[in-house]
């Protein structure tokens, strides 16, 4: 046998070193058991239960009507003279299409996405926040994901010798983490307060910004509002603040909005990074910032389609011009994806045809994702040993429990994290599939979970009462 | 106004060293133009005509419609009851939804992509080869410039100190170069045999390495076969030639066929790397290898979509993990991209009710750009001062031209090349939009240009005699 030219001890080592929880090794087991259940292997469950990802449609989910009727005629305008379709989706199918190469939506966009997509863009951000918006600034992405390590690519780089450094919350989404880890950048860490509703303390960006500065040169602040994995949202004084903070520390800011539909606690709203910092004016109003928005998340979840774009506020023009070079050998996102994220953003209008059912799917969609979180919150809370914040927002709860010291020592032995242990072993008993906390950080000493609340209503009860007796005799076992 | 935190003095410094002609300043030139057209400024011709791009149906290229059908009951199940769509499109459509999470093309797929497409490309190549496939070897991609990423990213590690080298043709398809220089990577260039049809010399391939070793510590090898810019088809006895050599040097092989349906000449044929390599036997079929391909070239031009795979022969069991790993960040590559690759690879079959109409449309496709492809290399060979090699395969003629002096000093004296000089000359002068050579490298001292053969064959016509008698009064003015 030749031996490999390519081997773990000769790869990139920031490839080896990076981790993505969400889809790790935990899920990796679930996918063997939902096989070794389909080969019919006796389990004291029927089925794996997905708390693991944010894939809206696979819990059961349906498309919105009006996305799925506009991406058909796109992709087969022979349909387009049908009378099922209804006139705003015709409309619509051409509008696109006469902005696409030989009007099809074979053809490659522009690397920054289709021009009239583009505008609608600008013209939700405007009606979003009263602040004006510029097409030019508002780049399509493969899914927000794309868009956001196309940013932090333009960031490595440091002069001083020390890498680079981009602030990220703890608890975050592991795309971050992955992403600074692939591109050998330095992940400053700063802790999230879990006391008070998972709020960004300035004191503690402070510390930590400090505490990086002996080990990189701090470039960039990452906020994620609506939270992931936390479900937090962001009052307006908090995000004043963090603003101002990044302006003391010169940092470029980039707001992870994606969840800028999912809001569910009373008297709470969104509010953008870049409303905020506008209307705070003079020096702020000027501050860069980078907002990314996903056709993934919100009342819409088409998680498949990978839409999403990215807004670029008051960037060097020259650095601007840079990035849109570098995605250019990417050629274009989907154009599908892009037509997507045009429905989403620009729906029907009052009087229009689809307007009635596709604010009945919205609304439906999003109160049946309200009485979720509110269902999620309260179970977890209810468990002796386990306590949840409010989920506010978002897709997720992330309870923290009580591990007792026999089931750390057990999991230490094993080489596992003790919340890794929990969660294997919750999904070997119980067939139910979450990510531990140690997948998106946590102070130390603390274990927590993520569960989405995706699942339909039935099966999230089912999730949550197998949790609260599996933990219950968990905690026996090992006290 | 405050000052800016990103600029490009401390800006990722790779971003700004890449270049991708494709789409670089001759293009945004180009759309200049056209909308100072549609402004209604006068200019010595009413059209810009594209051959910068191989953007199929942007230039006229009919999609297939059998894809197109698979894809809208994919989007839009509801339609799967209706008489006007084949019953083996609604099998197609079917089958695929059972293996989407929650049956919609709305939920993620696994990284590397849906598993019945997986086993459909093993299928494939099997089939194509007659070698044996593994599914689990077989990854979905954004397009096939996503997997090149992926592949090149793991390479990208020396323990010499040396920069990591990846050996390229000269001349390229840009990806490469841009990968590279976004990577920090070193580009070992290579030329290719332009008195040879464009044929790999091993000796020039290991003048090449040789010389590099100063440079760098070489890693892998890339060859794009049918080749682009150059329209060659590789010989089996070349790409043996050339797996020996991948062999001696301790080599990663990637093979760049995006184009392997794209065989225009008399009696060649495409040969995969694959192949060729493991029927050689051992020890050249136990190497590794990467083979990429696309579902956007061939006869179905479907760039939109993005969908691409990628074959990981031979590769550490290890390795494979962690490449797995860094791809699961990105999430999936666009489910309905991947459905279109799944048409290509999985075509009607004889007996299938839309078999006659597949046929009849891939047919007429290759049939009329197998035309194109004598009709614009005849045409150039027709021109005093050009000359072009046989366009055997994929979509593009790159000829040779002879500038006159001065010409030359005119380029230099703007800080131009001098072939991107004549192409902006044509573009500013006939709206033709050509890349000019030094976009995808060329020996120094020789300029080309690449044109596609996609424009259909009236407007192709119209392209080339412009070029014709442009190029014959260019060369009056500057003799």
């Amino acid at each position: 046998m030749a031996c490999k030219t390519v081997t773990l001890d000769n790869m990139n080592p920031n490839i080896i070193k990076m981790e993505y929880a969400v889809r790790g090794p935990l899920v990796i087991r679930a996918r063997e058991i939902e096989k070794e259940l389909e080969r019919g292997i006796k389990k004291p469950f029927s089925e794996v239960i997905k708390g693991n990802i944010g894939d809206c449609q696979a819990m059961g989910q349906k498309p919105i009507t009006f996305i799925r009727q506009v991406l058909t005629l796109c992709a087969y305008p022979d349909l387009i003279k049908d009378d099922r379709f209804p006139s705003d989706v015709k409309e619509r199918a051409k509008l696109i299409l006469s902005y696409c190469g030989g009007k099809s939506v074979g053809s490659y966009s522009d690397s920054a996405g289709i021009e009239i997509i583009r505008k609608h863009i600008a013209a939700y951000i405007e009606k979003r926040d009263g602040v004006p918006s510029d097409y030019l600034n508002c780049i399509l992405s493969t899914g927000a994901s794309e868009g956001v390590r196309t940013v932090i690519n333009i960031l490595n780089h440091s002069a001083s010798g020390k890498p680079p450094g981009i602030m990220i919350p703890i608890p975050q989404y592991p795309l971050y983490s992955a992403t600074l880890a692939e591109y050998g950048m330095y992940q400053i860490n700063y802790y999230l307060d879990e006391d008070n509703e998972w709020a960004l303390d300035i004191s503690e960006l402070k510390r930590a910004v400090e505490a990086a500065r002996d080990h990189c040169e701090p470039r960039g602040l990452v906020v994620i509002n609506p939270g992931n994995p936390t479900g937090s949202v962001l009052t307006r004084e908090n995000i004043e603040k963090i603003v101002k903070f990044a302006y003391e520390e010169h940092l470029f800011l980039m707001a992870d909005e994606v969840y800028q539909h999912n809001i569910y606690a009373e008297g709470m709203e969104f509010h953008s990074f870049k409303k905020v910092m506008t209307k705070m004016g003079p020096p702020y109003s000027n501050m860069e910032l980078a907002s990314f928005m996903s056709a993934s998340k919100g009342f819409m979840g088409e998680c498949g389609l990978r839409g999403g774009y990215c807004e670029l506020i008051n960037i060097d023009p020259e650095v601007k011009k840079m990035l849109l070079k570098s995605i250019s050998a990417k050629l274009c996102p989907s154009v599908l994806g892009q037509i997507a994220m045009d429905c989403v953003i620009n729906p029907p209008q009052p009087g229009e045809p689809s307007h009635e059912t596709f604010i009945k799917e919205k609304n439906e969609v999003l109160q049946s994702l309200k009485e979720r979180a509110i269902l999620a919150a309260n179970t977890f809370n209810s468990i002796e040993g386990m306590q949840c914040n409010k989920v506010a927002g978002a897709m997720y709860a992330f309870p923290r429990l009580i591990l007792p010291e026999k089931a750390i020592e057990k999991a230490k032995s094993l080489g596992q994290a003790p919340d890794f242990f929990f969660a294997m072993q919750l999904l070997e008993t119980t067939g139910i599939c979450v990510v531990p906390g140690s997948g998106f950080g946590q102070r130390p000493g603390t274990y927590h979970f993520r569960t989405t609340i995706l699942p339909q209503p039935e099966k999230l009860k089912t999730l949550l009462s197998h949790v609260k007796d599996f933990y219950e005799k968990f905690m026996k076992e090992y006290q």
